[in-house]
C-alpha cells in the first residue's frame, strides 16, 4: 500500500495528540485516503529520553533535518510553537518539496505571508487551522463555507486561560490575581502569563483570523491591544448590574472599505451568544452579509481538540497529493484595504470613577462628556464612606477619540478623585 | 470570460435570495473564480406574471426541460422542495451532463442515496448544505473540517418554527395553540403546520445529518419521531424549576457500532450550549472522539441565509469546474450500521402525573419504577384542588422499555389518575 509520509517537528501535548488520533482513527481514515495509508515517520524532540507514551523511541530524532531534508516525506507537521527555530524549519521544509501544517499562531501572526507566499511558490500546500480556536474549524469555515459572504465581523472568545479566569472572577467574585494562581496551578496558565493576560496571544489570533475574514494581510503589529489586568471585581459586579459579562474579546470589522482590529476586554449582554461560553472553551460569532450571524463554540487547546484540526488538514492534503493535481490557494490577501487607528473606531464604552459626594458633581462629569460629543446611555451612582460615590456609566455608541478626550477632561476635573477603569462594552450586535 | 452557467428551477424565497447574492457579493467572488464568471440563465417557475423584484422576465421559463435539458447549462439548482417533481427533474439533468445543488430535505431524507449514487454513476457533484440548517455550514463541517473525528454524537435544533413556539411558551407562559397561530400570523408557521410541530421536518433533516456523521444511510422512515403538540404551560414551568428549558431535539448517537436516531421534545439543562439557542435561530450540537464538543448557531431558514449555503456549494463547484477534474464523491455512507429500536435506547425521562394525594402514594409509584429497573432522581410533588395531587418525576438513565413498562404499571395504579406527559430529558452531555 502507498504510504503518505510525515515527519513530525516537535512532540509535546499536540504532537503526541497526532500521534494518538492517527492511531485511534486509523479505520475511519482509510476508505477516506483511496488505497493509500498516513505513516509518521520521523518526530523531531529535544531530549529522547522523555517518557511519551507508546511513541516508539526510533521514530525520535534531535536533528530537524533527518525530516526537513529526508526525500520520503511527503507533509511535516510543526506543532514547536514560537519564533524561534519554527520559520526557518518552515521554510527548509517548503523549498524541500514538504506540504507544511503548522499549528504556530506566533508565526503566522507574524511571518504568516512569507510563508504562504514560500508555499504557493514552491507550489507547497501550507494549512493552519490548528493555529486559531483549537478544534474549532474557524479557518475552512470562513474560507471555504462560508465563502459566498463579505463577513463584515469577527469576534471571538480565543484565549482559553483569561476566559477561565474571567469565569472564575464573575462565579465566585474572586481577584484576578488570586484565580490567576488558581490557573497556574491547574495548568490553564504559564508561569509567565504575560502573552496570555495581556492580550497578545488573543491579538495573534485575531490577526490570522482578520487576514482570512477580509483577504488583506492582518499582522499582529496591526492589532490594538488592551489585556485583562485592570478588570477588578468592582467591575465584574457592574457588569452584573448591566445584565452583562466581561469577555476578552478579539474584534475585527470591515466598514466602509476599512478595517479595525483590537482586542479587549468587552462588556457584552448575558443575551449574547459569546456571554455564556464559559472556561476554556473558545468561541468564534462571525456577521456576513449573506447568512446574518453565526456562532461556533468548542474547545480552544489541549492534545486530542488541536489534533483534531491538524489531521482534518492533513486528509485534506492526503487526498490532493492522491488526486495528483496539486492546487495551491494558501495566500488569498490579495486586498489593500485600510487598518483604521484606534482613535477612528467606534464602541460603547464603560466608565467607572470615584468621585466627590456633592451635588452638581454628576452635572459637571456630563457636561464634559457632552463637550466631546459623548453621549450616555446608563447611570449607576454608589455611595462611598469618606464622602466619596462611585460613579459607573455606560455611553453610546461614541468614536474612541472623543471617549479619550472626555476622559482627560474628566480626569482633570476637582470633583473626580480618579477613573477606575474604562471598557469597551459590545451593545448592538 | 468564460462562463459557468446555471439553471435555478424554483423561484421562491431561496431563489430569489440566490440570485440577490450572487449580484450582491459579484465582485468578492471574481477573484475565487480564476477567471470564469457566474451566470444564471434560465429560472424556472409557476408563473411568469408574478412580482419578483429585478429579475429580468426573459430569464423565466414555466418549462423545466429548457434547463434540465439545456446544453450550455454547467449547474443546477433546485429549490422547488417538496418531492413532487424535484426528484425526477434532479435524475434527468444528472444524466443530461449538470452537477447539482439541492435545498431539498424532503428529497435528501427519502431519496438521497439514489441521487447521490446518480452523481456518482454520471461523474457529477451533487451537494445539498442548504438542505439542513440553512446557514449553518454543517454538513461541510461534519464532511470536511471535522474528518479526523469519529462523530459519536449529533443533537440539534433544526426546526425553527418549533423552536419559535417553545421559546415564546417559556417566556411569556402561553399555550401551544395560541403561539402557533402568532407564528401562523407572523409567516414563521405554515397554515397546515402539521410537518413542523409533529417534528417530521426535524427528523428529515436529523436523517441527513446522521448518514453524513455515521457514514450510514439513515432515512426519514429510520426515525422515531414525537413532536411537540403534547407540551403544555405546566411541564414548561415544571421544566423551570428543574432548571431546564424544553427543546425539540433532533439526536444521532453512534454507540457500541449502532445508531440511535430520533426527534423528541427534550428537557435541556439551561447551562447547555443548546438551551438559549432561541426565536428561530436553529443550531447543532456535535460530539467526537477528538474535538470533544463543538456547537454552531445561526439562521435556519430564510432568503440570504439559504441561499449563503447554496452560492458556497456553487462556488466550490465552480471551482472544480474550473480545475477540470472533476472528483465525485457525494456519497459517503459505505457502513452497515445497525440502527436501534427506541426500546433499546436509553435516556433520561421526565414524567408528570395527577395522583390522588393520599398517604403511601409515592411509595407505589417508586414501587412501580423500581420493578422496571427505573430509577429516580429527582421528584416535585404539588397539591392541587379536590383531593388531588401533581407529581412530576426526573429518572435516572435508563432504557426506553422499562420507562415504557414502568408507564404502563403505573397508569394501571388506582392511585395515579392521569399521566399528564412522559418527555425526554438530557441531563449529561
Amino acid at each position: 500500500m502507498k504510504k503518505i509520509k510525515i515527519g513530525l517537528l516537535g512532540c509535546g501535548t499536540v504532537g503526541q495528540g497526532v500521534y494518538e488520533l492517527l492511531k485511534l482513527n486509523k479505520n475511519k481514515y482509510l476508505p477516506l485516503l483511496e488505497g493509500t495509508e498516513l505513516e509518521i515517520v520521523k518526530i523531531l524532540v529535544n531530549d529522547l529520553k522523555k517518557e511519551r507514551g507508546d511513541i516508539p523511541v526510533g521514530l525520535l530524532t534531535t536533528n530537524p533535518y533527518e525530516i526537513i531534508h529526508n526525500e520520503e516525506i511527503d507533509v511535516v507537521i510543526e506543532v514547536i510553537g514560537g519564533t524561534t527555530n519554527a520559520e526557518e524549519y518552515i521554510l527548509d521544509a517548503i523549498k524541500n518539496g514538504k506540504h507544511i501544517i503548522t499549528a504556530n499562531k506566533d508565526l503566522m501572526a507574524t511571518k504568516g505571508q512569507n510563508i504562504l507566499e514560500q508555499g504557493n511558490k514552491y507550489g507547497k500546500v501550507v494549512r493552519y487551522e490548528a493555529s486559531v480556536a483549537g478544534a474549532i474549524p474557524i479557518i475552512s469555515t470562513i474560507k471555504e463555507d462560508l465563502v459566498s459572504n463579505q463577513i463584515t465581523k469577527v469576534m471571538g472568545i480565543i484565549n482559553g486561560t483569561t476566559n477561565f479566569i474571567l469565569t472564575k472572577m464573575f462565579a465566585e467574585g474572586r481577584s484576578l490575581d488570586s484565580v490567576l494562581k488558581e490557573a497556574q496551578d491547574l495548568g490553564y496558565a504559564e508561569a509567565d502569563p504575560t502573552s496570555d493576560i495581556e492580550g497578545l496571544d488573543a491579538a495573534r489570533k485575531i490577526a490570522i483570523l482578520a487576514s482570512i475574514a477580509f483577504n488583506r494581510r492582518v499582522k499582529l503589529s496591526d492589532v490594538y491591544v488592551e489585556g485583562i489586568t485592570k478588570i477588578s471585581v468592582d467591575d465584574v459586579n457592574y457588569a452584573k448590574q448591566f445584565k452583562s459579562t466581561i469577555k476578552l474579546l478579539g474584534i475585527a470589522i470591515l466598514k466602509e472599505n476599512a478595517i479595525e482590529v483590537r482586542v479587549y476586554p468587552t462588556l457584552l449582554p448575558l443575551t449574547h451568544p459569546l456571554a455564556n461560553v464559559d472556561d476554556v472553551y473558545n468561541a468564534v460569532y462571525l456577521e456576513g452579509n449573506a447568512f446574518g450571524d453565526l456562532t461556533l463554540i468548542g474547545k480552544g487547546a489541549g492534545g486530542l481538540p488541536t489534533a483534531s484540526a491538524v489531521v482534518s488538514d492533513l486528509l485534506s492534503i492526503a487526498k490532493i497529493i492522491n488526486k495528483g493535481s496539486i492546487e495551491v490557494e494558501n495566500c488569498s490577501c490579495y486586498l489593500d484595504l485600510e487598518i483604521k487607528k484606534i482613535e477612528d473606531t467606534s464602541s460603547h464604552y464603560y466608565f467607572r470613577m470615584v468621585v466627590v459626594d456633592k451635588t452638581r458633581v454628576l452635572s459637571k462629569i456630563a457636561d464634559a462628556f457632552a463637550d466631546n460629543f459623548v453621549s450616555i446611555d446608563s447611570v449607576i451612582q454608589k455611595k462611598l464612606p469618606d464622602g466619596k460615590a462611585e460613579l459607573v456609566i455606560l455611553t453610546d455608541r461614541v468614536l474612541n477619540k472623543n471617549m479619550q478626550s472626555a476622559r482627560e477632561q474628566i480626569e482633570n476635573l476637582d470633583v473626580v478623585l480618579e477613573i477606575k477603569s474604562v471598557l469597551n462594552s459590545e451593545k448592538e450586535y
